[in-house]
């Protein structure tokens, strides 16, 4: 299995049969944890759970993981801004890969708990924020108990020995992914899947360090950047979009977040169809970067739905080498 | 006074002397409630904290209070999710005024508590993100006890007769607003102004129903829309921005929020400058709505920070004018 | 008939049944009069022939006529500068139809003159130029005396009585229209269709005081304009055309022409698809003239070839008015 | 001298003492040699006039000639549309210079004439559109005689002895340039300066094959194109005028011509400023090709005026070079 594969740089200094070791949004049992999953040969890998998405992110920066998998993006919720704004001002890193996870939700007590024994709830905010339908519908006067994880609530009823009880805990019963019932099975599912959307997913990233091997393009990319707005005028957004739309270069993702230094300044976070090694985006980014100097490329990955998009005859990489040669040809001269 | 400059519609069958009814996230002593009592008259009128940016809305759309106060962006924080989503997808409201409010943080704790005795702390989970640095330096090992709202933690020690205690809370420590101390007075203040950046602030909207009359431009204005793109292609955002910009209206903030249908599918939360009572606003609008037949007009109101926006003189109301009758003539011929 | 039909104005004081009068650039038998027999009713107007194109113009302008027929672009040629820049910068008139004429060619001379006895051959310089191949293959030594039109040289060897004769005209041949021969049968036709190009067209238009009724939208329309260029800066040009394709109105022709005031200053002569009475032509229009407020209206007309072009859902009259109800209603607030 | 000073190509093979051959639009006498007369050297070089715009370029393709000179912009009359079209479709071809000529007239006769005595006057045609306000005013009852070029008819009034004479001619007196006084002194000049418009310049190039060496950017030079328009589609020249804006690239000329093939099709011909060893340009001319892989390019040379145009620093040499070498370094990875 080659680096690019399995997500992860080796680096020429590779001792070999050490295991790979990445870092997640803990605890364990989140939907975190199972986009980790997804990527090839981390069952075999050290994994570990971190607290929260900077402290994940600091495991790579500072070598002690090889990789971290974190939310970006909730298609109910939006941007996770803890990723967005991480990998935006912190020292550089790169998204190898892209995971989308369907968020389910669960309903887990101690055995024997039914849903009129509940009184209180705990789980976390956003997770909270996405059953509040079903929670009207079922246990319109339940309290609601906010816990740091979508997890945690749930693995705080375990005693490690198989037992579990809310005792103490100030709530009966917790919201928790099906992944925590899956390593926990002790735990009583009450109701399952009660996510007012169906449909939802998260998006997680796969982060290294920069000089962790570039993914090769596979015809159904996508790439992220990080553009810091030059300027307050009319039409300086319009000026990066231009880059992007004269070379036919779609937009999948665009998100405005604050730079922090004072109220009216963004940075846009964006995801472009499209790799690097593509002329076209290759071109566009050279644009992008010559009117914002601070322009950060976030990596070029396989998008998750493995779907190609069309490029019209004059964006191809054959119209960019035609057109290169024709002008270096005259050049010459 | 008269409405625009209270902010709020009274409406042509209104009684007179009844007090106005404003709603805005609670509980007492949160940032918001400081941002009501910006608003002309909200000394005097009734002022009824709820327990969420949906629930402060609801009121508004349910006549149960005149108008609202709610946060919508924080400088450090970004865009507030729940403002932005519920503004946008539920029944029509109208912004009547922004209120810009500096956000400071203090530690509380009962007389005669040190920092040495500070174990945990709670606070709601966007003020400890924003002290973070200063409780990296000052209490590094102090546990974090997430709360419902900046205000909460530190109400709950004051058992409303003038006494302090954090007994049986679970925290030693919380972290509020200083209308909080103000409001309760008995509170100790550990360490004040602890916030990672002293230059935040939180950006909050006066939101009535549709009805209420509309601000009158002052040369200062902003301009809200909600505009659902309309097609996943290259350019679609461009084609939005160009209707701005060709007419030489400014955006102040963009924002994508997930339609929640499917991941990709995004809408934009717009902030431009103008009155839609400029003919240059008002022509632009007419250009999103013709693209974005699902465009929302969120409303016009004076800016907060009182600035003129420069307009060329071809983007001028005279330009207009001038146009629009020679066009007119034209076609009357 | 009415006025819109017949393509001139009648004017309120109209005595009834006096003819219609039209000038065109003579002499007669040129393409142009070809091009006025095309116009409903014209047979029985009188129909006089003007030396030049200013003439014939200055003829409508000061009521002389009711209107003239000038050719405005030939396929082959371009744009006809003459009737350019007199329709630019002379008093305002008005396009009412346009009229599409094929260009062909014939050699003529007195009967008995064979194609070896052609030494010397006069025309315009326009049609000499359109029959450069035909003459270096049949008569590469031809002499070549230039006339000041393509009827001139062939109605000069007629003496009124029947008889053709080219003694003392220094040529003994001449290139003329068909139409020539037809009012002149007595001249001999030595070679038919000689242009090189048999595809040539000119395209003529029908041009009339301002106060004339302007023809109503057919749905297959042309809207013809003179821009001045603003300003020479990158982008001038393109804010311009982006006020066309901003609402999907197609340019058909743009033409820059000097304003004579000094090299390097262009008006720009700019056909559109669609009718003045079309909201977006219309909007396009007020864009356009905000920028450039001497922009002129020469009129909207229908297209020769009838095509209708496909209009987007978004930038149709409905559109349109939904739109402009919307932003209506809002401002009424 | 080097070669681009001279503006000619010497070739490797080059003798050494051969004097340079130019072709230009002659007769001798016409302000397009008094434009050749500009270009350093060409004093001692053989000149030689030629018959029309077609057979000057035909010289320099065959090798006859080293370069050429020809009209290509009058400022008052606009393109010289056989010069743009022989160089947009005939044999590749470069442009190496410009050469901005004023356009001056005046009125020759044998010694003796009279203004009076004039009831005839030749010249060619677009020197006759250039003095009409003249003619009316003193000779309003003059007939006017077609001219091959605007020597043509001063030249033969000369016998070449010295005596001047315009019996047989056909008109008293003919309009001239004063270049043709200059060298025929025996010409009595009955009125000097007689253009209607005072500040007319003509626009000439120098012509030579396309492996002459290019001119080397002076930080004041000028870049020339052809285009042909791609699609009649909304916007496709906007597509085009956008691959230069997006890179800062001023356009200074664009003009429409004909391709012959039906009514309706055209290419552009572009001048715009930079040149081709300009980052921005060979960006923007990449952009071109791409859209339209049969765009020409004419050649870059220095702009006759010598004025710099300011550049802004995101579309410097120095901006493309850092965006160049960081998507480079990152392609790499």
């Amino acid at each position: 299995m080659n680096a690019a594969a399995s997500g992860v740089a080796s680096g020429p200094g590779d001792p070999g049969p050490r295991p790979r070791r990445y870092a997640f949004l803990g605890p364990e049992g989140t939907f975190t944890e199972a986009a980790l999953l997804q990527v090839p040969g981390t069952d075999a890998a050290v994994r570990t759970p971190m607290g929260s998405v900077p402290a994940a992110l600091a495991a790579v920066r500072e070598g002690r993981v090889d990789a971290a998998v974190v939310p970006i993006e909730n298609s109910v919720e939006g941007g996770v801004t803890a990723t967005l704004d991480d990998v935006s001002f912190g020292a550089e890193l790169r998204i190898l890969r892209e995971i989308v996870v369907p968020i389910r939700f669960v309903l887990v007590a101690p055995a024997g708990t039914e849903l009129a024994d509940v009184h209180a709830i705990s789980t976390h905010t956003v997770a909270w924020a996405q059953i509040r339908r079903w929670v009207a519908q079922h246990l319109p006067d339940a309290d609601y108990v906010p816990a740091p994880s979508t997890a945690a609530s749930a693995v705080a009823m375990l005693d490690g020995a198989g037992g579990v009880s809310t005792e103490g805990l100030g709530y009966d019963a917790a919201v928790c992914s099906p992944v925590v019932v899956a390593q926990h099975p002790e735990l009583h599912v009450l109701a399952g899947d009660i996510g007012d959307n169906t449909q939802a997913v998260t998006r997680f990233v796969l982060v290294a360090r920069p000089d962790a091997p570039m993914p090769a393009p596979t015809g159904a990319d996508k790439t992220s950047l990080v553009v810091p707005l030059w300027e307050d005028r009319p039409g300086a957004l319009l000026d990066i979009l231009e880059q992007f739309s004269t070379r036919g270069v779609n937009l999948t993702r665009i998100e405005s977040r604050p730079t922090k230094a004072h109220l009216g300044d963004y940075f846009f976070s964006v995801d472009i169809d499209g790799h690097i090694q593509d002329d076209r985006v290759a071109d566009a980014l050279m644009g992008v970067r010559r009117i914002c100097p601070r322009t950060r490329f976030l990596g070029s990955y396989p998008r998750a739905d493995q779907r190609a998009v069309p490029v019209a005859t004059h964006h191809s990489d054959a119209a960019f080498i035609q057109a290169r040669s024709w002008v270096d040809n005259l050049k010459g001269q």
